[in-house]
């Protein structure tokens, strides 16, 4: 068989290569972003570097006025605030990250026990699982590397979530000053720290994953199976890192969020993130830990499994077997790629054009998408033609597939498009430019009541295209290259996510920049420009949440594939008893999970309304602003219950795989991760729009810019009193049970498929006994 | 091999025997029913029969006291308003059947062009399907016959639904005016009612489905695959009349409900079911014609599918290859069975025990289940020793597996114990009584977004247990006797139907008396008496949508296997590309119908609201009680806006199995129902208890019975307009969508079922082209 244009030594210069770019030029953008100065020594004058920074193309004609830029108090206070949301955040991770760091210990010796169990810790070569007749490293072997790989994935992912934070948290009072200057400006600081964040998990996920393979390579040698079955403990590690960073972060912010909201706005009536809300910092610190660290470690979770579940299926084709190390790679190459497309992308945000009005900030978030898609495509057909063979043969459930490579193209493509119209559909469902959010609007003239049925409808009439949109990719993929087809589907998707993260990070950093902008007590103009940064950030999140879970649906089916080729079954028949009660037992697990989620956000956010109505009530002069509140309470308030009310749902998604697996067998399990897929998928796609539309519709009547808005406004009248009604419901939908449910299905399938091997051997032993 | 016990003559006789004893026993319920008089002619000593009827065990020890019986005005106020809601229900659903009667018609004459188009319209005899040896009847008769049985099916349905409320309007006012007299005698004429209903529709499905299978035998003579192949048809009529029942008169019920109370009870602050409100016609008609006829349709839907599964298995089966009578009707001696026992069952609800006290009547209600299970689980022991032999096989997938009697047995057992433990569930997560409501109701104090996340919470968690009963169902009597095992659990779930119809029907006829209560401007603690009546109906209701849904996931699945015997795939393999898009697809479609009902509901309820707006501000008086409201605008907005929005949904579900059998084939349309299945079953469980959990929430506070729920109250608080809300966005779903979505999942089924035949021959067009 011919091999691929690009020799082995040259990939192994491309993809160091392209991630060393990607970091450098996350560097160089944090670099823009700091020259924004907040230190209180500076003066008022740090912003004038930026003035006349003409490379990005602004001139003078910038057409708002500029704003309170000399008032030097603004700036000591938004360093201030700015400081307190860092602390808290940091402060919270380090103790989310010490619980779960004993979960993990515990969650590696497990892996160590059951994978070196399989064949009684022998230390002894075995002939390999899928090529008998070849000797393969022994069971110890993939249970030591098994069990470094996930310790791995789950400290990239530690890094992942804590950098994005770390970044957010020095942006968001950058954002608020250059909001001074106007919204273009501080649309641009924004969105480059979005882009820090983006570019550095997607650089830092593929640098560390090569050099894992390169360093496992030194002892696996030609055994490239064993080497990414153990390989695969990377995905493990950092979707578990992922999920809880998601539950519990999610928790945390909307505990704190809809805490604040309930007296701060219904109670109380003032403003949002007014500085005399004792819950007020908790909830921006919240923002950070939730929306920034946890969606950054989920992200790239849902990367390093795909990655894995292609590169377990390579392993066992015909790029594993005749070892071309180029097609092996074609995973890492693509990601490579999409870090390089993704950077002239950005490109287009920062530098080649500018925003001058509000109403061009979505259309330029949404020509991010547009135009990280169309080079894609071509960045893709490149490293398809340059480095796969013309023909090669897929592992296919026992057979070998033929396999050319424009298919392999067209397989990737289709999940790179799949992900363009989940995103567009998302953000009309989202977005407040359109009928759906505006009709959900409209609704609350009648009262909260036709606000939440509505809002419920829209999340659910959401659903339809973007599972069509999977369908289709699902089966094109899979129709030209079984497993393997759907792992770089996902891929393919995930392939922009740099671009992704950029405009997904840039929603949580606008709402900070506008709670600090409020708690500083800067004018009501500059509010108004952040909340019009915001508004956009409300649909682009909804959008990230969108690729993530259409990622994750491809994901975790083509792990789900690969585990069922690992575990040796031949075929998932609905129609025997043991798979069909898995399968709708699995259904099952995402409202199990929603339960427990929405009740830990219920239950924590009333203890944060008593907490907050009693400062208000027991501090004298905090009403009128006169003395401060104890911020802290409330932050402690918030970690306490994330950190108490994140184990159970963390342990039903961790112990279901082991359990089922143990209990009942691996076809019972394959019914699980079946049913789970498909039902988690659509309330995870529901859940996050229904919220980011309630948010909308809320923003839409307190914008009031059109005539029909205004009917319906301002703020407090009773439609915006039911509006805010629906939005607080939409927070633990659309930022903890929603996003988390993705996590879910990705993270059930890809411990399956580690612990395959042990399942094989051990598992079932219920139905053996009976 | 051996016989059953019972002579195949013998079980000529039995059958229609027990449907003659439940329909007289029904008309003598009816009897007693119409001993209390609200003609205003016979005037005040109507009452007095009963007065002396002891035959019920109460006396005088009674210790309620009685309250206006001998006011003769309201007596005549309750005849008309009892006559107003009859004649709005049986306009409604006249103006419904002859719309739903086109397309029935039409729907026959496309079963007839289709099943007959199979083997060209040859009137030809043809091999069997399962039994190529043997001369089958031509394609052309099956498709005659099963034209006629699906009208036949849908005929009865709307006899089923017509009936019930008829009797449910006959019966609302009476139980009003014993209200006087106290709520053990309303208990009873409430109850009573139901079982009318109940057993007239058990009987009456019964007595149709035989009389139908006698006459098709004399065509079919000794081929029974054909005969019984045929007779599915009575399934999909029955279902299909049962769709748009629920969905027309859900959105009716619910747009006059959430009209009502929206400027009712929220903006007039004038009590529910006040005679000045000009939906209140509307709404009390709505509870007869969704509540009610829909739901006997449902449930009749849900029998008539599952005997016609255990049928179209029997007949491929021993029992069928032999041609042993009684083992074939063995699913209809369960039924038989079944009658006779909720007889005896009733007798303990109204002659044996009586209700002295409000806090009596949930466990009365309890205590019909706990009964009526254990002595069916005796009565099912008793068919099965006589009319099964010791051994026998069972079609299974193309093979055929040995089954012993016992194991049959608990088959049907199992599903008949999980409906109770469904039940259960049911009550524990929405009765009052117990810590999740009244968790909800506590919710309350933090506004209507706390009240809405824990509501939404309690629904996800609701469907935990009810879904591992419902699987460890599925695991034995699938491991026992296959597809089989599976249609004669559903049997079992639906054997004690006319005791589950009895307390269902209840629920609504209570709600109705209270409202007609409030109309004639009766006292206060009449009002009380028929709340207390109605709380409890309110757990009824959802006990009686848990059955419906349980049963009606066993009876799809029971349904799928036929159609996967029927169109001859082997095995529905998950991990074929063609399954899974249909997996993932089908799973959304109960979203998409959802998203269609809801919105449906939300924009008839906004019209109504105009329109009751319309009257308070236009009608001079109106608001004093000295003008009657135009009640027949408000009724035709629901009828015009239940007709028209009925349609899509309807249509979504009858179409969708159409399309996608022909175009995408049956491995496709396979996924698509197990999607739809695993899916639907947890968001209708889900709906309808979180809508319940609301209801009785809102209950809890207004009655004020523990110390609790007095901090809550009284009405009018704070905390009872979050309530409100909560109950106004739980109508939709616990009436609407909820109920809904199990005809949808057992109504693709039998739909594919029925058209199998050319599916096989004709379908999956799309990917013979490509």
């Amino acid at each position: 068989m011919e091999s691929a244009l690009l020799p082995g030594i040259g990939t192994q210069v491309v993809i160091p290569v392209c991630a060393i770019v990607g970091i450098v030029f996350s560097l160089f953008q944090w670099y823009l972003v700091s020259r924004v100065k907040v230190s209180s020594e500076r003066g008022g004058g740090a912003s004038s570097p930026t003035n006349n920074n003409n490379k990005n193309g602004y001139g003078d004609y910038l057409i708002e006025e500029e704003e309170g830029i000399n008032d030097q108090n603004v700036v000591v206070k938004c360093a201030d605030i700015q400081n307190a949301i860092s602390e808290g955040a940091t402060s919270f991770l380090f103790t989310e990250y010490q619980y779960v760091g004993i979960f993990m210990i515990a969650f590696a010796i497990l892996i160590f026990l059951f994978l070196g169990s399989v064949e009684s810790f022998s230390t002894k070569s075995q002939p390999c699982t899928y090529n008998k007749e070849k000797l393969c490293k022994p069971a110890l072997a993939t249970a030591i590397f098994s069990t470094v790989s996930f310790l791995l994935g789950a400290v990239t992912s530690v890094i992942s979530g804590f950098l994005g934070m770390k970044i957010a948290t020095y942006a968001n009072a950058r954002t608020t000053l250059e909001a001074r200057k106007g919204v273009g400006k501080a649309f641009i600081v924004a969105f480059r720290s979005g882009a820090v964040m983006g570019f550095l998990l997607a650089a830092n996920g593929l640098l560390v994953l090569y050099i894992a393979i390169n360093l496992f390579k030194l002892y696996y040698g030609d055994d490239w199976e064993g080497l990414f079955e153990a390989i695969t403990g990377y995905g493990l590690g950092g979707s578990s890192m992922a999920l809880f960073g998601r539950v519990g972060g999610g928790i945390y912010t909307k505990a704190a969020d809809v805490g604040a909201d309930l007296v701060g706005k219904v109670e109380r009536n003032i403003p949002e993130d007014d500085p005399r809300n004792p819950a007020v910092i908790a909830d921006n610190v919240g923002d950070n830990v939730g929306d920034i660290a946890g969606m950054g470690s989920d992200l790239f979770g849902s990367y390093a499994e795909s990655s894995c579940a292609a590169l377990v299926v390579a392993s066992i084709s015909s790029f594993g077997i005749e070892h071309d190390f180029t097609s092996m790679c074609y995973p890492l190459l693509i990601s490579s790629m999409g870090i390089l497309v993704c950077l002239i992308t950005t490109l287009f945000a920062t530098d080649f054009f500018e925003i001058k009005a509000v109403k061009e900030i979505e259309p330029a978030l949404k020509k991010q998408l547009i135009i990280s898609t169309a080079l894609m495509t071509v960045g893709i057909a490149i490293v398809t033609w340059t480095c796969l063979p013309s023909s090669f043969t897929i592992f296919n459930f026992g057979a070998q597939k033929v396999v050319k490579n424009w298919e392999l193209f067209l397989c990737v493509a289709v999940g790179l498009w799949a992900g363009l119209i989940i995103g567009f559909v998302t953000e009309y469902y989202t977005s407040n430019a359109y009928s759906p959010v505006q009709d959900v609007a409209d609704s609350c003239r009648t009262g909260a009541a036709t606000n939440v049925i509505f809002g419920l409808a829209l999340g659910y009439k959401s659903v339809i295209i973007p599972i069509f949109a999977i369908a289709i990719a699902i089966f094109v993929s899979f129709s030209f290259a079984a497993m393997y087809g759907i792992a770089v589907a996902a891929l393919g998707m995930l392939s922009t996510i740099a671009t992704g993260l950029a405009i997904d990070a840039y929603g949580p950093i606008s709402d900070n920049a506008g709670g600090i902008a409020e708690m500083a007590g800067m004018s009501h103009r500059i509010r108004e420009r952040t909340d019009a940064l915001d508004a956009a950030g409300n649909t682009t999140a909804a959008i990230g949440k969108g690729f993530a879970i259409g990622s994750a649906a491809l994901v975790s089916l083509a792990l789900f594939g690969a585990f069922v080729s690992r575990a040796a079954i031949s075929t998932v028949d609905v129609l025997t008893p043991q798979v069909f009660i898995g399968l709708i037992v699995g259904a099952m697990l995402p409202y199990w999970f929603s339960a427990m989620t929405m009740k830990s956000v219920g239950s924590a956010a009333l203890k944060m309304v008593e907490e907050v109505r009693r400062q208000f009530n027991t501090i004298p002069g905090l009403m009128e602003g006169h003395a401060k509140p104890d911020y802290a309470t409330c932050v402690k308030i918030s970690t306490d219950a994330s950190i108490k009310e994140m184990i159970p749902p963390g342990a039903l998604v961790m112990l279901t795989p082991l359990i089922v697996g143990i209990f009942f067998g691996v076809e019972t399990l394959s019914g699980v991760l079946a049913g789970a897929l498909v039902s988690g998928v659509q309330i995870a796609i529901s859940a996050s729009n229904t919220g980011g539309a309630w948010d909308n519709a809320k923003k839409y009547i307190e914008a009031g810019a059109s005539e029909h808005a205004r009917t319906l406004g301002p703020k407090g009248s009773e439609p915006h009193k039911a509006a805010v009604i629906g939005d607080t419901i939409g927070d633990p939908l659309k930022d903890t049970s929603g996003p988390s449910l993705n996590i879910l299905i990705k993270l059930m399938a890809v411990e399956s498929l580690v612990f395959a091997p042990f399942f094989a051997t051990h598992g079932g032993i219920l139905f053996k006994i009976f």
